[in-house]
């Protein structure tokens, strides 16, 4: 079938709105018509060049939601009709990963996904003959798409899809890492790094949780509002800051009878490498946790002395928040239908597909905190 | 009083065997008569120089056992008579640290013991007039010593001195980095980095916590028998792995339908950052845990791609193995006497006081699991 796509044809260039074709759905294989997608700094990081294992052409997009309009062979936890999301973490409940309980990183497709593939080895997409790849097994920057089952999250009929596709990434990522990744408790104190789209949702998420103190750190001023509007108590600009940050930050920490200082729970959400060794250690001596949750350059490492860690300080890292998406997704979807997690004011530009390269300066310029292309 | 002890009066000078003064406990403290002591290598550590914090002149040693021979005003929880294990790292039971049951890193001396001092500013110690410094609070390299009284564990009365003593760092700092900072499960894989006297009591740990597979990695082949004796159910010499060690390490942890591959727990036992790396690699994907038991270098950093974190490994570090000495050094002496685990075959060496430096020879000639001198 034809289907309305923007193509990235080769790293650096602009997308390409075109129409392109779609096989139809194989063995265990859906298709999906996606409605609504957001545009992530991870299709950008891809799209520039810089992602080691970006492949092109390729049709990008992993945070969509939509219909199915059919199902293959052997499909039977979902119909068509069914709304759902995409989840570029699949959740296959049958692999060592799965059934470990320990994490949410299912590895029954990983091979064939990080080749741009269907499970099968082979796309479903092409232009004018020529192969296109899939995209961390989603690809919704078409109107159309096919994926696995394994590799859908079913959700309620009565959400909005233009909103409720942030969940496939973002607002997952950014609440999960807090809920699942770091579980944070009642009355914890945290520092966020990084106040995009993550963050933000970082934020949320520890309102949720019922941090008491929740710190933002942002080099933009502008973010200031943005943050206090989802729970954040304190802003820190290290522009600011005379002298370093880290015990700026400490400092701010200390409660009580606790002099130490140092946060119960910190969170990268910048991918800077010298950013992800300031959220440690500013995390508290004895149990301070900090999660990495931005996707640092290739070839970037991290650093600090072990007596970070020997002193009791732990380093983690958050991937699609620790989700289990079709078990978790469905349920963050209920919470912003019941109004206990917000999403409407990050959704700061809608646009059409043909205007979704304007979607990506709007990201690079700082001026949208999430743009959603609705066909 | 006038007591025996070996004084540390310079970085890197042998000890001397003197009679130095001692003034009786104060408010709050504890005589004790030290009955044995073992060396251990941050005693070594500190007598080269290497260590920033290093004081001088100091009464070392933090490895003891003895008995109570008089309390200062205001101790309750001890009496003459008591036997005990000092605590380097104390339990006051009332510090936000200690209020936490989050971490074991007791902060209510913090301040004076890493000066050398007792809690009030000032030392017990003296050689003709001139002050000595405390070490680590504990100074067991004296047969009578003064400490805290919430730097005392009290222990059963049948239990002996010369072998319970190393309970009081390398035993609990091993099966504590198991059982407390990593609370290992029945049937995991571990991988232990180093098999000295720490690096056996994290595999007698495991034993003790049902891992299936438990791997020793040393660059000495002698420690194969050791390790052995202790649980240890396969051994790798990096000598003889035919290129990186990593792989090598992940390729023999895979078991059953997980062909990732990679340990469940991971620990370090060397104080080498390089290895502390391939310890957190070689840690499964998805939940793989890597514990920094070993103490680096001043100014050493520990590295690695922030990947490694973000697919789900968790970086910690453990200090005297997470224990809370009061409350877990009594029951780490009762599974000792109830042979649960072992601690006298790794007891190789029983000198005098006078024979302190050969002790420290021994160990820096890796002659020695564990030298006890016993007074």
């Amino acid at each position: 079938m034809d289907v309305r796509a923007a193509v990235a044809l080769a790293a650096g260039k602009p997308l390409e709105v075109t129409t392109v074709q779609l096989e139809g759905p194989r063995l265990g294989e859906v298709l999906v018509e996606i409605k609504a997608t957001g545009i992530c700094h991870t299709d950008a990081y891809t799209l520039s060049g810089a992602d080691p294992e970006g492949l092109f052409p390729a049709i990008l997009g992993h945070e969509g939601a939509g219909v199915v309009v059919d199902v293959g062979l052997g499909v039977t936890t979902l119909k068509k009709g069914d709304h759902v999301i995409p989840l570029y973490t699949p959740e296959c409940r049958g692999c060592p990963s799965c059934l470990s309980r320990k994490t949410n990183l299912c590895t029954a497709i990983r091979g064939t996904q990080g080749q741009g593939l269907m499970p099968d080895g082979s796309s479903r997409f092409s232009l004018e003959g020529r192969k296109l790849h899939h995209y961390m097994g989603c690809s919704t920057f078409a109107n159309y798409t096919v994926l696995p089952e394994i590799a859908l999250a079913k959700i309620r009929e009565d959400a909005p899809f233009d909103k409720v596709c942030y969940i496939g990434c973002g607002v997952t990522t950014g609440i999960g890492a807090v809920l699942n990744t770091a579980k944070v408790e009642i009355r914890s104190t945290a520092i966020v790094f990084g106040l995009g789209g993550i963050g933000l949702n970082v934020i949320q998420g520890l309102r949720l949780a019922g941090a008491d103190m929740i710190i933002g750190v942002d080099l933009n001023d502008a973010k200031k509002a943005w943050g206090e509007r989802f729970g954040m108590t304190h802003f820190v600009n290290p522009k600011d800051v005379g002298g370093d940050l880290v015990p700026y930050l400490v400092n701010l920490t200390k409660r009580g009878a606790d002099q130490i200082g140092g946060a119960d729970y910190t969170f990268d959400c910048t991918g800077n490498t010298t950013v992800m060794r300031q959220a440690l250690e500013c995390a508290h001596r004895g149990w301070g946790e900090s999660i990495v949750i931005g996707v640092a350059e290739a070839g970037k490492e991290i650093s600090t002395r072990p007596f970070q860690l020997v002193t009791g300080r732990v380093w983690k890292g958050s991937a699609f928040g620790g989700a289990r998406g079709r078990t978790d997704v469905p349920k963050i979807v209920d919470w912003y239908m019941e109004g206990k997690i917000e999403i409407d004011p990050m959704i700061t530009h809608t646009l059409t597909l043909d205007q979704i390269n304007h979607g990506f300066d709007l990201m690079h310029h700082g001026e949208s905190i999430r743009s959603v292309v609705v066909y």
